[in-house]
């Protein structure tokens, strides 16, 4: 970049104010006038709401991470059902916590003073300061010793799709509303799971086709003008997304990433978006930007802006 | 802890909900209930809301890192000013900046795709994605050398004080608000700043005595009976405030702390509050919550929530 | 733990040299005198040779990250090969990358300065700071579109098996000495890689097992008394390790963890080895060490101390 | 950087291997062959060894984090007994702990399961897993109470000299070991020590001049034509070496860092070297590396390279 380019996009950083006005929008106004992460979070803010205003763009949603364990299924839940996601890939874990939720099940607030063996010793899992009692699984088990399942070598989407068909209509489950509203889920890791294990317990025979979702996916990429992604936490939701976007004609043209992972030792969670301008998987004319943030923090946020954004939008 | 009394403490998980009336009281409430670093957010905007509330409470305000850079003066002034801030100990740095921006300077948003070999022919100086033009030093310069002095061997806290008594009143200064409000600053690196080498450079017989200050600081803590601390960044001015702690007769009965530095290195920054107990810095019936976040998200949500909070309260 | 106890286990740290004629050996042991990352380095180190050591020990090898890519494949490869590893659990990436070098094709010493989009322009893909031309896929391709799959539907981990038979003898890859030595080599998450699209593309039908590997994962951690773990970076491995020692009649009584990620957001990746407690995952009596570095770093140390003191045990 | 330029820096990464014969020369120069923090490693060892070779180099040394209770003292003794180091800056922490362990104090290797109000009640001290007793402050109290001071108004330099000299000879004490070798120690933020607190009780009317300290430093960077840095751990020491070096005519030409900080929150931490260019801190044509690396893993490994390297030099 030639000198005088730089110095003509050079803004002054505003110091700004909070006053007992401020709402959503104002603030991540007035974060965009920043650095640091602050401004990140403000410009994802702005790429999201871009990405839904768009009705050309697609919105790959790749979620890792504990987040129905610790309190944000409903936020995910929202997400899909305001039409925030068009695809959404994500892992086995949240699945099954997912359907915890579903089938009646409370994840608890724990803390990190307590003993594991302590713990372990009244049958109670820990997920940092989340726990779940180990007989939550049991409710898992039954539901699945009693589920049918038409195809055994259907693709593991179909049978994410029956799954949330079958589940009570009025929970915030994130498997049931992506039923609801035709929201294709993909699941690349599914066997990493105890829902998966549940399954091959009970369904011996079972052999669902994680390779047609692969080529699925593939076809969903191939055949959208504007791919627009969130990345939350990184993992194989983000790759699975990622691959896919290399046959995607214009590559990702949006892109948000939240993630607490570094970028130096290597690793896909912690891997810039810039980085995926070399693979031809994000567009070099992209938008983007990745929030180094907990998504516990960051994601409310974003869907409190995108919310307030929309609502301001109708009126 | 026994068993059975850690179950009675376990509460459900909240699947919480945003919606077109959430405010930000609503959000931090509904973030108690989850995990994670939103929970420790949430504990941390109540545990300083009750520093507030409580009149006994001695606020020390620990201040490193790059915020007046990035655009959070005005939130740091206004936390001053709202009498959210006793004690005051920050970086030479932070104090060279806010003088900059009392002068009328201003720091710019940049970004860190711009080679840093063409900022340097530029003389503009890059704090991450926020830049400075160089010049902005000479402005300091001619500030300083018109400086009178009336004592070479002031404490520094005593210099800072005449400092912000010297700069226009309608900026957003932390010195100048530090000064009419008569709130200690305390600045134990002070040696370690542009600002200093300016002095240095225009005042050759300067020497603030650092050890009055030091033995100043002691004597605040010895005099508290509830002392609360917020540490943002950590660095000297954490342990500054830390190692007068041991004289305040309770410790300190409330803390915060907001960084991202982890604590398995060992470095002071990133360490636990719970280490402090170990100390008797703070006490160990102390409230208390680390927040793993970059600061300019979780400064300005705070002093949102503790600003409505306190109008809540008029009302 | 009462305090008399705790008083009795401490001991002197040792203000440790480094002389001519210090050898790994050495130096580890130095660090076991220690704190921070560097002890429980030492204690990794000690725990790998204790899981060699003892022969009823089943050691489970979770890795994740671009360890091929950046150099390490065949200090990976020698861990196989000296017997250090008895079953490994690996990302389709890293196979596919090993898959490369298996073919001859190398990977490249980039750096982070070189700009995405000429890479991209010139068709050459970054993994932070290293690079692999896109026409490696090629060579991938016409290999893979020429492979003969006696069955569709078997394991993954046979048609791994197979994979590793039909490379070149001389090579250090993973796939290669795994089936030599007929090591299981379990991918659970297969269709997220290079390696599987492509195998897509030219195998319309193939639908491999994932549900068998997953059920022989846990027959395999069920048969074992004494289970040794040892996780690089986390993600999938990590998880289908520990999923299945739920299983383990003694879950895992050595336990070690090389990872950059934080526990704080809830990631498992940078979950604690005794959060694993709680869920029976590993033994409330287990040895573990979890070494916070870039595994670049500690991988071939400890690789480096274990090749030292097998060699020291045979004299 | 012009497409066919970069092409022509690219190398093959090295599939390296580790054999009963490697020492840690091989492995460096293996490391270096690679990337992620390894080649980040190789690099800073090359670099160290540069500067040592170079007699024009000025070697300043920025040393940060609690290093010397974790038993890092005799590491950091013998670099500068070596002369690898000519300028040291460092914290009040690490002399505090330096002078303990010069009268015959020890640090105790401690675990973080230890209940912090149990270790209050014991009056031990922890930092992460090293403990230090709270009577080891009785001792440097005493030992304080009867220093003779000839000038109180001093550097604070000087003042380490004279503490340096009073120290017992056969020790590995920091302190001492410039002293004999009168190797410049400065200390900006000595007043936030307990040491220093120790001498403000004992010296009511102690001024140590801190202005003094920071023109030496300057005219230190001024008077040198090659200057290369070491930044262990960030923080003051890191800042009080780059506000020097912008007065130094050719700004640093070697730079090394040891850091676990990272950058985007803008702290000065985790900076990056980069950035320091920008500032002219740092030449245009600097040969520098940052490695992302727990200290108590990186320090002991480069010193052993550079001490190996020595050795074959003379022989």
């Amino acid at each position: 970049m030639p000198e005088k380019d730089f110095k003509e996009i050079l803004r002054n950083v505003e110091q700004f104010k909070i006053s007992n006005n401020t709402d959503i929008i104002e603030l991540i106004n007035s974060l965009k006038n920043t650095g640091f992460n602050a401004k990140r979070l403000a410009v994802a803010c702005e790429i999201y709401n871009e990405m839904i205003n768009n009705k050309d763009c697609v919105k790959f949603f790749g979620l890792a991470g504990a987040l129905v364990p610790v309190g944000l299924q409903r936020i995910i839940h929202d997400f899909l059902k305001e039409g925030f996601i068009d695809v959404l890939v994500t892992t086995g874990a949240n699945l099954t916590h997912d359907l915890a939720e579903a089938l009646g099940y409370h994840h608890l607030q724990g803390n990190i003073e307590i003993d594991d063996k302590d713990l372990h010793s009244e049958d109670i899992n820990r997920i940092y300061d989340v726990f779940m009692p180990n007989k939550v699984y049991e409710g898992i088990e039954d539901f699945i010793s009693k589920l049918e399942i038409s195809d055994y070598q259907m693709p593991v989407s179909s049978f994410l799709n029956c799954l949330g068909n079958s589940l009570p209509q009025n929970s915030h489950s994130i498997l049931r509303v992506c039923a609801e509203k035709e929201i294709p889920i993909f699941c690349p890791a599914f066997t990493d799971s105890g829902l998966a294990m549940q399954l091959g317990f009970h369904h011996q025979n079972l052999n669902l086709n994680h390779f047609k979702d692969m080529l699925e996916m593939i076809n969903l990429a191939w055949d959208t003008k504007n791919a627009g992604i969130c990345i939350v936490g990184g993992g194989v939701p983000k790759n699975f997304i990622m691959q896919s976007l290399q046959f995607c004609p214009n590559s990702a043209t949006y892109a948000i990433q939240i993630t607490m992972d570094r970028p130096e030792p290597g690793g896909l969670s912690g891997a810039s978006l810039k980085e995926a301008i070399s693979w031809g998987k994000i567009n070099e004319r992209a938008k983007y930007s990745t929030v180094i943030s907990d998504a516990t923090i960051a994601l409310p946020l974003i869907f409190w802006y995108l919310k307030k954004m929309q609502e301001k939008k109708k009126n």
